[in-house]
């Protein structure tokens, strides 16, 4: 595969339109790069959210996927970190400047020039990215990351999303032993952060709108467990949580969150709500109080995140898919009808 | 004054009254009781609000009053801290549990069982407490600091709450050399933050919504001074700062703000706007940015920071009244009309 080719995808030729099986144009593999046989990929909530171009601007047709899980099967001739054969994957990104701040810090989420992303951008020579919903993918190593041995690769592909999501706040924000951390919402990315919130040692709760999932939660190791349609669960729980991350996509009522954060607590949001919060400055100033938000995570963290995750034996709770199923999955994802994460069989397309 | 007696104050009778000549009790001097000769006492935008009833629930007749500076004139026959003649400030509380948790750490303004406010509150013998506008004050030793030599009494006055208020935040977030500061409002609060964050090394920026006071805030230590009603001045300053301080008590349009918060980088309020804000949460999500609050300071940190700013000759820069200007200069702090902060010479009482 030296040479451009295509390869199978499945795709959304154009904004709102339901996804197609077509083919896809694929780089050659250049002087750095990977060739990767993509063997699953998960399928994120703002995969329908672009799919469907909610957020503008989207390139189409649209491959999605950014939770990529596959096999090495050529390398260029400057490749040094992988070799064929090798279990690696794919995050939100393939590429960002190398040259700003934090790229040097290990922060290549947040590059000052913007990174390129997995899917529905252009690369650095203006062709379209298309994402984990092929067969096959070409990627510098540079913004691959090794799957330990030990970590399957169907229910480690949702980490290089859902898994690192998570993980990074729960660093950064020092969960651990003698922490109290509550995960708001257990959906794909919710259940990630009980997991791992857990594995850290921290003491967690997981705040769900009904306890219908409370024997799931606890078995992913969350001590506690409340409704957040009771009211009295803010009252119950006031000042008590040292870190509280939240992953609901949807507004919430910050201010009754925050009475449930200690002095010196965090909220931390890595859901996306669109809309506009309101939020009352006396929420925080009453006890130094961060609110503050999270975006996936850099390439070296990532690493760090899966190779804590094979070491705690950690993987995402799957439900995997052929990929004809992909529209009705979109559907269930929508209804939050998915015990955890799609992860979408990608020898169907 | 080892049995009750009264002490001459200004006191509002009743919410909305203005305030007029009163005497006031005062508590004997227990075992661990310091007697203060009060003589100046700063104007805090909070003594307006609770003198007119802003909060509700005020106790009257009210003699407001928390940045007192004055001198010992006996102590009980516990103390130890401080002798006849010291010199010595009292900020916002008087007292708090002393057990808690975080009392034990130093920060007593965040008891679990909260301060003893020093005016508009009770004690524990369910006393009302009078503030710092009267010639008198009885303290417990564990609740006064020092006021070092070589910081007059009057300049140090407004340090016992706008001093503090930006000290803490600056030092909890780390200002200091190579850091990029913004003070949001040069007021009495705002203005010694530009002084405070200068002498701790920051490189400092005011942002006031005109150009008034320009020349006042580069004396003070500001290098760069924007308007924040030129829109302009938002775009130009996308992603510079480390630290933004936020004095002003109006709601703020908090997603720009943010935007000029570099990655990592916080935004505290320090100002109490009332009503509540609007935040969208990508503006906190896409650089790992905090949005928090602060309140006041500790014991300890107040004193660190009156032994600070003796060290480097800050004071608040004030106009001193008589007495019976008092309701006269809340007028002028509504209009902003003060710089930058009225101090009572309490002799004129």
């Amino acid at each position: 595969m030296s040479i451009s080719t295509s390869v199978p995808a499945y795709a959304a030729p154009a904004a709102k339109a339901p996804l197609e099986r077509t083919t896809v144009p694929l780089r050659p593999v250049g002087e750095f790069d990977v060739l990767i046989d993509i063997k699953y990929a998960g399928i994120c909530h703002s995969d329908i959210h672009q799919a469907r171009d909610g957020w503008g601007e989207g390139i189409f047709p649209m491959v999605p996927g950014h939770e990529i899980a596959g096999v090495v099967t050529e390398v260029g001739p400057g490749v040094t970190r992988y070799a064929v054969g090798d279990h690696v994957g794919v995050g939100c990104f393939v590429d960002s400047c190398r040259d700003c701040e934090y790229c040097a810090q290990g922060l290549e989420q947040y590059c000052v020039n913007g990174t390129t992303a997995t899917y529905n951008d252009r690369d650095k020579n203006g062709e379209p990215t298309y994402g984990g919903y092929s067969t096959h993918v070409v990627v510098d190593e540079n913004y691959a990351v090794r799957i330990p041995d030990g970590l399957a690769l169907d229910i480690a592909a949702p980490l290089l999303c859902a898994g690192i999501t998570l993980y990074s706040p729960l660093r950064h924000w020092k969960a651990g032993p003698g922490k109290k951390v509550a995960i708001v919402g257990l959906g794909g990315l919710g259940h990630m952060g009980v997991k791992i919130a857990h594995a850290l040692g921290a003491e967690v709760t997981v705040l769900s709108q009904s306890l219908r999932k409370k024997d799931d939660g606890q078995r992913m190791g969350a001590e506690h467990y409340y409704a957040t349609s009771d009211l009295a669960t803010f009252e119950q729980l006031a000042g008590t949580f040292d870190l509280i991350v939240s992953t609901v996509s949807a507004p919430l009522d910050l201010d009754a969150y925050l009475r449930m954060v200690k002095t010196d607590g965090a909220f931390v949001n890595v859901g996306a709500p669109e809309e506009p919060n309101s939020l009352n400055m006396f929420s925080l100033i009453g006890g130094r109080k961060t609110l503050a938000g999270s975006m996936i995570g850099g390439i070296a963290e990532t690493q760090e995140m899966l190779d804590f995750c094979a070491a705690h034996g950690i993987g995402s709770e799957i439900e995997v898919i052929r990929a004809e199923q992909i529209n009705e999955a979109y559907e269930r994802v929508l209804a939050s009808d998915v015990r955890y994460r799609f992860v979408i069989d990608t020898s169907t397309i």
